[in-house]
């Protein structure tokens, strides 16, 4: 997509980044185009484009709201006409009160509602506020996928602001009609509260999670490589993988090659359980393709058995 | 400590059963303490007493209202004088709206500050409010660890309740003064609103959660039993594996036992790295208490060896 993103600052950069990452075409939407501090979040966004504020929405399929609160009246009067157009909303209503940034305003209303105001006939969904700009390139590593819930009213253009928050990495959910970001506000400002005021580190994440099916066997496939390199083999489970991940009896995988010697390898495959790996997935549509994709180097497995888990077990 | 928990609906119920299994001694306090209905929660919650609200608070360290957000006056009014004693709000100020529930008040007030107005001295701290009642006795099983925030203006008494929710298996998060309550409200109903009306299963928990550490290393330790008996190996592991957490080195481990081959278990640690596995556990002080531990088996040891991640790597 064409993503005009109106304002290079933390947020603006960190949006910009990530989706030109993702293969989306970025415009930075801006005072001054000629503003030397540009050159990095530019640079960022894979050559992302300037333009002043009231050009940068010309080609966009979306246009992304990432200013101060304060700017939002005249980026949005800047922008002019919006009619037709889709927006996102990704400020928060911050001001400054006694004991540090609080919200300007919400129960009975929302900045996403506001801004929908602002904008007449534009249709606004509410995304990307909800962490700091730490998270919103650099989603991996976090023991859950960071969340982002996702509100607005125009259900027809709602899957496009779904796919290009799940393009940075969230795991995304419709949040409903556009005046849930009255709760949505103050869910950031809980994020903003612990990062400015608690000493909560700036990588911080939300997550809206299920409880996780727990492997109830743990298969290890032990490889002693005497034909292949074990490039030939990791690229052989580059193809087999999805295979994997298609069929539901398996949790997840791992391979690791030894660092003391390299022709030895260790794949750790964790089932539902051992029936549901021999009997679900070796009798199902994904062993097949699976198998294919490995098969050269079955005579190089030194051993292939189940485990089952025993009570030592953590992680930190 | 002993909990007076006022009501013994879903909330009431999962709290007490949590809190009893954690050691706490409880009192459901209640309308009308011969209701047979009232069997079932007394008896998950470890043989809880059950007493009319006005004599539920007598002995308790920490009195917990979990009634519905109308009964909160009758409640407050019935357990009398509170000053001086720790009330824990888990309730929420909910009202039912033309498309279902909705708060019913926020953002310049929220239901904790209105519970510390109707109960004068008492020392009021939000929490338990954050998450269906299906989370809150059976906190595991979730990719991270859910989160409860506490708010409270009472610093003094706040660790007792930051003890009390993590005694039920969440992470605990400091939210400040109990004016952030106007911040957890909306938190807590953003998971109602995905409950009762886009379809979230009622185990769904949010997590606030850190970047984790990537192992660096993958240790597999092979273990092919000819002296000893499997009893005896997890026996041994029980007692080092505390060596193993307390190192900063280690990210983790789980030790499995092979289903065709029982004398065959595989020992997997994640740690760091090679090196800090290697410099730092080892030459630390957690290794010889760990070593103690596991000396005996040593001799059935068939591999030992570092390995290091592939690109091949997932988990649903």
């Amino acid at each position: 997509m064409r993503v005009a993103i109106i304002g290079a600052g933390n947020v603006g950069a960190s949006l910009g980044k990530g989706w030109a990452r993702a293969g989306h075409a970025i415009t930075f939407g801006v005072i001054d185009p000629a503003d030397p501090r540009l050159a990095a979040p530019t640079a960022a966004a894979g050559g992302a484009e300037l333009a002043p504020v009231a050009e940068a929405k010309a080609n966009a399929d979306a246009i992304v709201l990432a200013v101060p609160w304060d700017a939002v009246p005249a980026a949005i009067a800047a922008l002019g006409d919006l009619s037709g157009r889709l927006v996102i909303d990704a400020t928060n209503p911050l001001r400054m009160g006694a004991s540090g940034l609080e919200l300007a305003l919400g129960f009975s209303t929302s900045g996403g509602e506001e801004v929908a105001r602002l904008a007449p006939g534009a249709s606004v969904l509410k995304a990307m506020n909800q962490v700091g700009f730490a998270v919103m390139s650099d989603t991996a590593g976090y023991p859950a996928r960071p969340v982002i819930f996702v509100a607005g009213d125009d259900a027809a253009r709602k899957p496009q602001v779904l796919a290009l928050v799940a393009d940075l990495g969230f795991e995304v959910v419709d949040a409903g009609p556009l005046d849930r970001a009255r709760l949505l506000e103050p869910y950031a400002m809980l994020w903003i509260d612990q990062a400015l005021s608690r000493g909560a580190p700036a990588d911080n994440a939300f997550a809206f999670m299920r409880k996780q099916a727990v492997a109830g066997a743990i298969e290890y496939i032990r490889y002693a490589l005497t034909v292949h390199d074990g490039a030939a083999l990791t690229s052989a489970y580059v193809l087999a993988a999805p295979h994997l991940q298609a069929a539901p009896e398996c949790l997840g995988y791992d391979l690791t090659q030894c660092d003391e010697d390299p022709t030895s390898f260790i794949l750790r495959i964790q089932w539902v359980s051992a029936q549901a790996h021999m009997e679900g997935f070796r009798r199902g549509p994904h062993f097949p393709p699976f198998l294919a994709a490995i098969r050269d180097f079955i005579p190089e497995i030194a051993e292939m058995r189940h485990y089952a888990p025993t009570a030592i077990a953590w992680r930190r």
